[in-house]
């Protein structure tokens, strides 16, 4: 669920990219009053994501266009699936129908990369998938959408709302107790404190300094198995940095909280979507 | 060359994105008066892109941060090369780092795809390989220079820029010469037509009604070649659906104009680039 | 056809220029329950433009105003015609009336110039009335449009969306063909190379390095029959620089392709229409 | 004088029409280290106007970019007078030349027809020529500018800035005296209240009711010469509606305190300036 | 009345604020198909306003809540008594419930304060009650009108809307008299001329010079009384500076036009309102 | 410590409201070539705020403009105390008195009120005192900064940034605990869970859950005394609802760890300051 407000904004930025001097190709082809159908449909398995932007895209080109979720986002499908159907103008649905799959495309990319790595986790593992920060400058609150749609879940949505404290903010304060001092002093009442540690040494002096969260940064398996012994109860582990796929069953299993994998909204390839027109 | 008024409505909405209620962690960590010089590094071989738009993403936060380019947009580079060099206010490199890196790797992720599609053309072929529509929404001039930067060209920039005859058109004005003739009598005289061919039926059709360029659409490369042979010195052939790496050099050697691939933007990895401080 | 986002946005900023603070009139004057019926009626015999702007404007204002055209866009009507009515809120209609005419009169009034350019070629002749990127700052989008409502047609919208090489670019690459070579190797296939010519001599470089416009700047009609008769089957011929309507007629007939005239949008005097109210 | 922000945003939109996908032409045939100086040169007779908005433009684009006013806002020059000087990257002047002649030659256009309607007040008359709202949508700020630096004055800036009860205002609420009661009772009291009056009739109730200004609408000389006779020491007169320039003296002799003409931003012919490369 | 447009713009800067990221809470504690009722009750006596703005905020969000105003803006209520009353999604309602409040309980706070200004005003005086330009930055608009709700009146909306003279003007100036004569040569015939004086020295050279309204800046009201005495029939007065509600009165009965008080919009408590779930 | 960028948004806005339409006062009597010094003074005792916000306002305006800091933000500084000095053009400096007061008077009346609610938690306490939601639409992130210069802290930011669970979201899941569970699976792991409880009863159910922090909403201090002894150790506490001054020493010797007060920044009233000019 995106608000509304923040779809349009983004929206109609990228209908301003494309549209803003009109389709040559459609005025000139294209009678104004001819209408046509037609339907997004999946080339491949894909978890589905971006419906109501796409639809919000038509809306913002020509309200009279009607958009049909023939399946709901978050639903995986098959290859040759219909996921929406659009019936309108067909000045209108050509029009949007580039920016619309753009959209579309990286959205259930995402979504799709999102629910592959929840599915590699074990069953015996309640282990969290999250996102980062990492996203695509000017679409984050619809990546993190796609996260969620997958089956994933968010870190904190920006600077302002968690504190992190990193290498530098270490070594700027003197030391892990310090730093998670001052930003205990500091951050509202309401954030959560994650520190990240390299070293089980590190580890034990944030734990001591009552952190809420740990951030193991590229700690191989075992280390991993061992931070998560010293802290369960005291704090949240997430692992990251350098996440595979492949990596994901033995980690869950050595019973990290979440794992934060910055590739699903780096590097998710476009899902393969297009639109047949009836 | 990407105009600054284009970079900097960008930039402003990435770091609105990220710190529109300031950086907890660095307020409470990091002394106001404390100083940092910063490094961009290389983590693996890429082509660099984006210098200009972290240099705008810390002028926008504060002025006082200097920032050397290290190596200029374009250049191939090996694994830990220094791309950039940052001095200033530590709390200022801090709180941009992220914004910048999410550019800076996205767009060095296209310009090395780009390149590697590029340099899959053999050197006897004079072959071009182009970009399509099939951007990131918000950020298509820069993925548009990124392309150029990885030596690729661009293909039009919008709907309003050039004339593009697909399928559906052909079907509403009843044929590919009469599509073709309506855009001609339309659009500016300074817009080239293009048409889309499924077929050299259709190819034949399109050159007889003069178009400039041939979008051989999801064909073989025996085809193409022939395709290509019809249509030479009468317009220009593009090839384009499906186009990977491996199949760039067959399709330049068939002696195809342009190569258009979308994967350049849609589905480009990031490129691992990372900040190491003093 | 204008998209409804330009549309949107031009018009928001012409209210918010007018109507920001309110009518302290309108509010002061009108019962908020009166409802009205308006007229706008051309004062003398123009081509109308502008009917989706202003029926834009009153939606903005209040989505109860209904409008109706009465005459649609291009059409030539004689003084005292009605050219749209409006129904609603006497508030609502009285704060937009200014708003709503300062469109309506100066698009029109392009569309009217247009449409006299248009009609001076005579019959025997194809040539095509062209308008350039002489626009009003901010109101690009609908003034292109008034000249296609006019009958004339555009050149390239922006400075992204084809080439023209003028002096300056021909000094700096050290001649006529070096600058369309530069200007094919660097542009989109999809953009055409218009090049200014000043000589007969220019005109034959140009030919010969493949040009595809040749602007034929500032030229004598014998001049310029010449270059037609030179050029003809190897690029489009394009006459500009100081072209009066009188002129149009031996211009058309010496056989230039298009005739570009830069008075139609930074010049044309707002055609006279007002708002009769019932 | 125009406060910096309001030229700017304005600028930003006019650039953004223009250069969002950058200048294909000069980033091909121009060398990014070129430099160039050049004149703004008026073709014609002019008033200039617009030099700081010339400024702006530039300084959008590149800040490196020089600009020096040779005249003053304000001057009457001859024809090939040089109103700027320019200097610096030979891209950055061109890719905003047609951007800064838009806006010099349209607003040299208001001020050089503003100055030709004030000398045509006769010495011995005090009368104040204004303009209108009649402005071009989202130049409402500039043109009243270029109207001030032509010498005359602005009317009432936008709808909430004073009261101007027209036939429609005064038919709601039953007459004239009624109206003014009733905007004076509503309006702050900082603003003035203006009555349109189409009779000497309407005229002696308007001031009857303690009106600040009459407006004369479309008045024959001779009634306005009755009128101001009625008038004077109780309100300001102003005539109005379809004042050509060959009206003024005798308008300005019969008294009238103030001409406003809608034309002056309407209908001003853009002036004829161009740009000189060394 | 505040224009539709006014109201868009800063209803979505604070949806922005406040909901740009989504509402964690809600989207994990409601059903997505629960419907809720709400209504907005006062908790104690106040002057209601912002039932429009509150409506709008949830026409931002979701277009299916119905809003029901069960008083009009305007209306004096006793605590508990219900303002509005919304039906529609829980989701929706909860979402925008901070943000609508946030608006109302400030509104409303200024109209009720605006009230009690205007009730001290004695019956037998005819004093105006009049707000300031101390306003809250970007609210503007809105307070502007919550002052009229409350029954008082607007002073000048901007520096653009009329000229009010200050000390440093008059110094500037060498004058009263001298900034009086600049003032009227340069500003628009519609703006009235306003000026501030400390003394009755001060007053009658502003009067002599044809001043519209005199600012009596912090006088006692002995001096006043003189001062009104003075002036009637030549020039509007208005006492401004340190008013408070118990000096009201005996400042109405000294005669004054205008009351100013800046406290109006910059130090109204918020009214006391909430929001109660069926 | 604001990011420049989101002053930057809120001043242009601020002076659009109130210099778009220029200052006709300024422009007609200071002569452009005049400078001034100004200086802000505090009228009474406050806690300064918003000194680089003024700075920002001139800058907008005239970056020639200097501006330099008497006394840090955060100072408390007695009546005709000197905040700030300008130095600079006497037109700009007067275009902008206006606004940059808005701005300095709001910020200071809340850093001024949050000063004397933390001067009234009693030295052997620890609690702290911190803002709400109840922000200025459009002005949250410096009221926030207000409240922290003020020496108070922050809550949450907005909806996006952390859980808090109210009555109506506990009664849709049909209990404390069940709303605890739903929001820990659903939110972010780096975003702590707050839970509104009206009684002991549902603190005990809040607790067994595992909340991070208990909103305890309208209780006497009796109860919240009990309260916090049986939620030490488990969960941060919070008192709210109705706060005063007067009973911030009995809340936190009842051994409170946060007291949030909605006054802080929705009925601050406006610190007495102005501008003397030399």
């Amino acid at each position: 669920m995106v608000p509304v407000l923040a779809i349009d904004a983004i929206v109609r930025r990228a209908l301003d990219e494309d549209l803003a001097s009109g389709d040559l190709t459609t005025e000139a082809c294209i009678d104004p009053e001819a209408s046509a159908v037609a339907r997004a449909v999946a080339r491949s398995p894909i978890v589905v994501c971006g419906g109501p932007v796409l639809a919000h895209v038509f809306a913002a080109i020509d309200p009279g266009v009607r958009v049909e979720a023939n399946v709901a986002d978050g639903t995986h499908v098959q290859a040759e699936t219909t996921l929406l159907t659009l019936r309108g103008s067909a000045r209108s649905i050509l029009m949007g129908e580039r920016v619309a799959l753009n959209f579309v495309q990286r959205l259930s990319g995402t979504a799709t990369l999102a629910r592959a790595f929840v599915d590699a986790v074990p069953p015996q593992a309640s282990t969290r998938i999250s996102d980062t920060r990492k996203t695509t400058p000017g679409l984050r609150v619809l990546e993190r959408y796609a996260v969620r749609v997958g089956g994933a879940k968010n870190h904190r949505d920006n600077l302002g709302a968690a504190i992190l404290i990193k290498d530098n903010h270490i070594a700027a304060c003197g030391g892990v107790a310090q730093a998670i001092l001052r930003a205990r002093a500091h951050a509202p009442h309401t954030s959560k404190i994650e520190c990240e540690v390299d070293s089980l040494a590190q580890l034990d002096l944030a734990l001591g300094a009552g952190v809420d969260i740990v951030l193991l940064d590229n700690m191989d398996t075992e280390t991993i198995r061992e931070a998560v012994r010293r802290t369960r109860r005291k704090a949240v582990t997430e692992a990251s940095g350098g996440i595979t796929l492949e990596r994901v069953p033995e980690l869950a299993l050595a019973g990290v909280d979440v794992i934060s994998v910055g590739a699903l909204t780096h590097s998710a390839p476009a899902a393969d979507i297009g639109f047949d027109f009836e």
